[in-house]
């Protein structure tokens, strides 16, 4: 059963117009619930019915396409991603993963091919938590991780509220339009890494999302003019924010187990002549291991920042302000994944996702895996982001073949 | 010649009242050119004409109020600091300069003395530079640093010019009272650091004003997911910018003979999960030797930023936007302040002056001196600002003697 490759190539092209979010340096910048992802919803809306799929939208905005079982009343196969994208981001992040599905479903219509399960081809409203935080807010509201009533209030910076812009742009939905039981869920996915790329593998298995903590670490010194204040009486909320910065860089590269990443960091009053009393940097930390998660950002952290603050006489106080551990996804589905990879030949690894998705939390209520395409010098979320054709290929051959088992099953 | 301590208590308080710019935690906020200042120069207007002054006002809003000698045709000697200040600052910084002036003015009435030369009691307009940068702009306009017509179109962040709100408050005056020839400059100040205070000094006779350079060093790496992208992938401009500014810390503890500071730094795009590509920050430099600021932003740091830069696969650029020379101060007035003090028995000590002051642009058409008096906890700029009101007695009667004899000279 063969996919169709120029077919797919054509959608990717034709959601990622101008006209659609698409921009001129060749990259997509489609927020959530705008217009920009009313016209691209329609146009999947249309391709969905093209297909002979029965299209719903749920109270979040999720748009299913189901392709009827030979058992109707059996729970479906999902298999999705989604189609919004970060401002100045790329055109295969999310939008492949649907492009995928949708031919999972089209080259199952080309070989006359039916499954025992319905198979359901979804698009995830908000993904990428880009305008409406946080990221994987609707497929989290459809599993139950999050109410409606708070869905509906999480705003933009303009005030906007998610609720209010999923009934402007036409597609706020029904609760029981909701995937209710699911059998599987699956996603086809750029790496948005090096790794597959660096190991020349075409296809990745990914073992299960990374686990996440976002902290906040504030450091408070004394405000003090650049000029008259001696280098050895200051204490300078800067230099020593800096320090545990780097140190935070330091301890993930000697244990290996952990990323850490600073990619916010704020001086009061940032003036150039002023030694700045108070500095606040966000800190990134992912591992596989939970325990390593809560290790880290318990005494082996601290122990650092704490040696620092007394050298450079400072205050610091680290918070917690997001957690989510790591979801592995399921070994039966992954097994059968290599499986399918080796018996066609495909190089493929196991991997970590160390970004979230949609699919973490479908793993919360139906067995789940993802795979993943090799992403060109290991970047996403920029408008040169790519993926080589042919490892996309390969990768939604195993795909089709998967949901066709699941389907199946 | 006794000064009038609780007649500069009194002016002090009356100079920064809520009316005036006087703050509820005790501070002061008096941008210049604004209706309070408007309102403090009215008020020490009124002052200049009780104590028997003469006041004009120059092109710059420098206000002048003249003590006549007894050969009206000799340069007079200037006497001064000034009334603005930062927001949320202290009620001594400049304040406290134009109090002790006009105490030496006052003094003098006191004891009927008449000078050969006569003696100008001086309040410079915008010494702060936190309405219109840069500081110093209106001494540096009157002796013809700056041009008029630059220094009239500086905007202030709502785009006012100075200019055109030096009109407004009434005080834009003529060209024919800017300075002309002057005999001697003199500025009384608080300190604004930790020495005097540390060393139980009462009054510091100032060496000159250091040098400063103003830096901005950019960090460029590469933009990656903080999920997927393995720490060793990694060109993080946060990372290499952090170790930067720790390195110019370091650098300038070993050396002693330069402080540097780092004020300001932004990263893009400033998002939690992602690793940042571009890096900028401040860096202000500060020497009393020149050749050291040369040696340092020439090829000391840079040694430095190039290993980091290297390390971490960034690229950097460090840019010199702003550079002034030390300006040391007249060797024969520090040398009869240092004998005033000892005189009179008053602890005293030599010291750089680690801000930019009017004096150092006074110092280049005039001999030039000031005086130090502590500062409680060497903090400046803030609300708690304060300063002794025992060593203030002090450094007033040094002023007091030096001004005499300058005029008598």
């Amino acid at each position: 059963m063969p996919i169709n490759l120029p077919r797919m190539q054509h959608r990717l092209a034709a959601l990622t117009t101008p006209a659609l979010g698409g921009t001129p340096a060749g990259g997509m910048s489609r927020l959530a619930l705008t217009d920009t992802d009313r016209a691209v919803r329609d146009l999947l809306g249309s391709w969905l019915r093209e297909a002979g799929l029965t299209p719903r939208v749920d109270d979040f905005g999720n748009m299913y396409g189901r392709r009827a079982g030979s058992s109707p009343a059996l729970a479906p196969v999902l298999v999705g991603s989604h189609l919004d994208t970060v401002p100045g981001g790329g055109r295969f992040d999310g939008i492949l993963g649907v492009v995928a599905a949708l031919e999972v479903a089209s080259a199952l219509n080309d070989g006359a091919v039916r499954t025992r399960r319905p198979l359901d081809v979804v698009n995830w409203t908000n993904e990428e938590g880009a305008r409406f935080t946080p990221a994987m807010l609707a497929s989290g509201g459809a599993t139950g991780v999050f109410t409606r009533e708070w869905v509906y209030a999480r705003a933009d910076r303009q005030g906007r509220t998610f609720g209010d812009e999923l009934a402007r742009i036409g597609y706020l939905g029904d609760a029981g339009a909701r995937p209710g039981e699911v059998a599987a869920y699956l996603e086809l996915h750029i790496e948005q890494g090096p790794i597959l790329e660096a190991g020349g593998e075409s296809v990745g298995v990914v073992e299960g999302v990374v686990g996440i903590r976002w902290c906040t670490v504030t450091v408070r010194g004394q405000s003090a003019h650049a000029g008259p204040t001696p280098m050895a009486d200051r204490r300078d909320a800067m230099v020593a924010a800096a320090r545990m910065l780097v140190a935070a860089r330091d301890l993930a590269r000697e244990r290996g187990d952990i990323n850490a990443t600073v990619g916010q960091l704020t001086a009061e009053p940032g003036v150039v002549n002023v030694i700045p009393p108070l500095v606040t940097f966000s800190l990134d930390l992912r591992s596989r291991e939970d325990a390593t998660l809560v290790a880290v950002t318990g005494d082996i952290l601290r122990a650092r920042f704490d040696a620092i603050a007394a050298e450079e006489r400072v205050e610091y106080d680290l918070t917690i302000d997001w957690r989510v551990p790591p979801t592995p996804f399921d070994a039966a589905i992954k097994a059968r994944a290599d499986a399918l990879c080796d018996a066609r030949g495909y190089a493929t690894r196991r991997l970590w996702a160390g970004a979230g998705h949609d699919a973490q939390y479908l793993a919360r209520i139906a067995p789940t895996a993802m795979l993943f395409v090799p992403t060109i010098g290991g970047l996403s979320h920029c408008e040169t982001e790519d993926a080589p054709w042919p490892d996309i290929a390969n990768a939604t051959e195993v795909l089709l073949a998967l949901a066709t088992e699941l389907a199946n099953g």
